[in-house]
């Protein structure tokens, strides 16, 4: 298996931006000397549930202060972006990484962060939908193109730099019929989500499988990125003392922002937690040897790579150094080979 | 006096854009290392004059390679950005940088870059104006804040992360009546462009020292950065040589870019760079003596801060990296203490 960060730097009451930043790169940076394979930023907008705004340029300065991982997105918000400066930028990455790039791409689903900049979340499935159309040609183009779009538009452009890889990875947050078979049909990724029991991934995986084989492609020709909240620590019952209120804060604070901060503001609509889902059957907390069994039970499902959601506001620096460095010495070895 | 490096990723005919990205990076980092004061990049779109399109996102990565020089942007072409989002990378590359930024800003000039992004280069003057507004407003609000300008809206923003030095220190490309006049209003520095004599700079000096009296401040108040080509060789002759047939090319290709590469397309005005300039009453090209000569009569001007252009596309890596060595051994400790 592969196994990744999925990584923000949320900022709870009363602490520090620049403490909360120096600790959560901090953190990336020892996963790529420990030997994880990846370290994914989500992208947020005003609110303490990530203070990540520009996650392509934390990249590119984690291009700076790492050798091994690569550099992913989960996600960038695509309706938020001018796609053309989005494709830039990304290229940018790539280039300042040595193409180690992975773009995960994603609809959005906090209202206010529409409403801040002035979009309306109504429009998301079509600004999406360019935004992509954008960044592959804007990235596989040879010559300058011109583009007439329904929200952008753009004449004689030849974005520079080129991407080392033409194109990068593309990765779609996505479990609707619709966004699989896309999927399936334009050999996107998968990125599913955490928080939902193994039950419910099993049934976007299936989901995904059928979209498959819908296009002519096989359950060989899948790539899953499965984000799984974690914790070790030596005693299960330590790493759950340690991670469940700090995740439980998490989650219940990310509902309010899909709800709107402001009262009666309109639903974006589903959010990808669940909020009713059994900790249990979803997060990775517990000693090594339990976490081993959570992650071969994701492999028995035809999972083969995981990005684990370490950096819960509430939990101490130390403690999630302590649980990366205790997966890296007895949970890595093992479920690399898998 | 203040040194330091005006740089650009420039992609000339027949080279690799990751050597290139790779070099101009090393020489900012050897810029760091030899005790030079800071990094300035350009942003360009569309064309090999400048790869750098996020100048911000590159500025994230030099955070980590660097440790002393101040990191700035010159500059950031306001009416291309989207300025909630360029405050929000703003403050990102100044917690990244533990609060090195220098924010420069300017209103554009190259047609290709606005067509490329579908945006009247007619509306770059307001879009400048609303951009800078955001900026203000974005770094400086403690409670979220609504704004309802002409290109750009916003509702309930709280923008993080918040940047560390509040607000980032902002720099125009200007030497306008009018743009001084503001400068002077709302002390923010002034960038003076390379290729113009140093009368013409005396010139736009004594139009910025009027300003500043006209709102009430003093020439000490004055805040200048002057861009200038340099390149250091043991001897005049040798440095000329290198030099100057490198720095001609990137001229002519610049003003090009004015025009615009297609044939009868609308000028965009006035370019800063003077065609018909004398570039021995311009550029910085000789020995330490001859440069330090050179500098001194800029520092004799009443000017303290110089940026040097040393990233000229045909010039070669090691040249330029002898340069930069050469310049810091010879020219810079004499310098400081002007």
């Amino acid at each position: 298996m592969e196994i990744g960060l999925f990584h923000s730097v949320q900022w709870p009451e009363g602490s520090s931006q620049s403490d909360r930043y120096r600790q959560a790169l901090r953190q990336a940076c020892h996963a790529d000397e420990l030997g994880f394979d990846s370290v994914w930023l989500t992208e947020h907008h005003f609110s303490r549930h990530g203070i990540v705004s520009d996650s392509l340029a934390v990249l590119a300065h984690l291009a700076a202060r790492t050798e091994h991982v690569r550099l992913g997105t989960a996600v960038s918000v695509l309706p938020l972006h001018n796609p053309l400066r989005l494709a830039e930028t990304a290229a940018t990455v790539d280039q300042l990484s040595g193409g180690r790039l992975e773009l995960g791409v994603g609809r959005g689903y906090q209202v206010g962060e529409f409403t801040g900049f002035g979009i309306d979340i109504a429009e998301k499935k079509e600004r999406f939908d360019e935004a992509i159309e954008v960044l592959y040609r804007a990235w596989t183009s040879d010559a300058p193109f011109t583009h007439e779009g329904r929200y952008f538009r753009y004449e004689d452009a030849a974005p520079q730099p080129r991407p080392l890889q033409v194109p990068p990875p593309i990765w779609v947050a996505t479990d609707s019929p619709d966004g699989l078979a896309s999927c399936a049909r334009h050999d996107w990724g998968v990125l599913l989500p955490q928080g939902t029991s193994l039950d419910v991934t099993a049934t976007q995986l299936h989901r995904y499988h059928d979209a498959l084989s819908a296009h002519g492609r096989g359950v060989a020709d899948a790539r899953v990125y499965l984000a799984r909240a974690a914790h070790v620590a030596p005693t299960d019952d330590q790493a759950w003392n340690e991670a469940e209120g700090p995740y439980r804060s998490f989650l219940s604070y990310a509902d309010k922002l899909r709800r709107g901060l402001k009262p009666g503001a309109a639903e974006s609509g589903r959010s990808p937690f669940d909020m009713n889902a059994d900790l249990r059957a979803s997060a990775l907390f517990g000693s090594p040897e339990s976490v081993i069994a959570g992650l071969s039970k994701i492999h028995d499902l035809g999972i083969d790579r995981v990005m684990l959601f370490v950096h819960m506001g509430e939990l101490p620096h130390d403690k999630i150094m302590d649980s990366l460095t205790l997966f890296a010495r007895e949970v890595l070895p093992v479920v690399h080979r898998l």
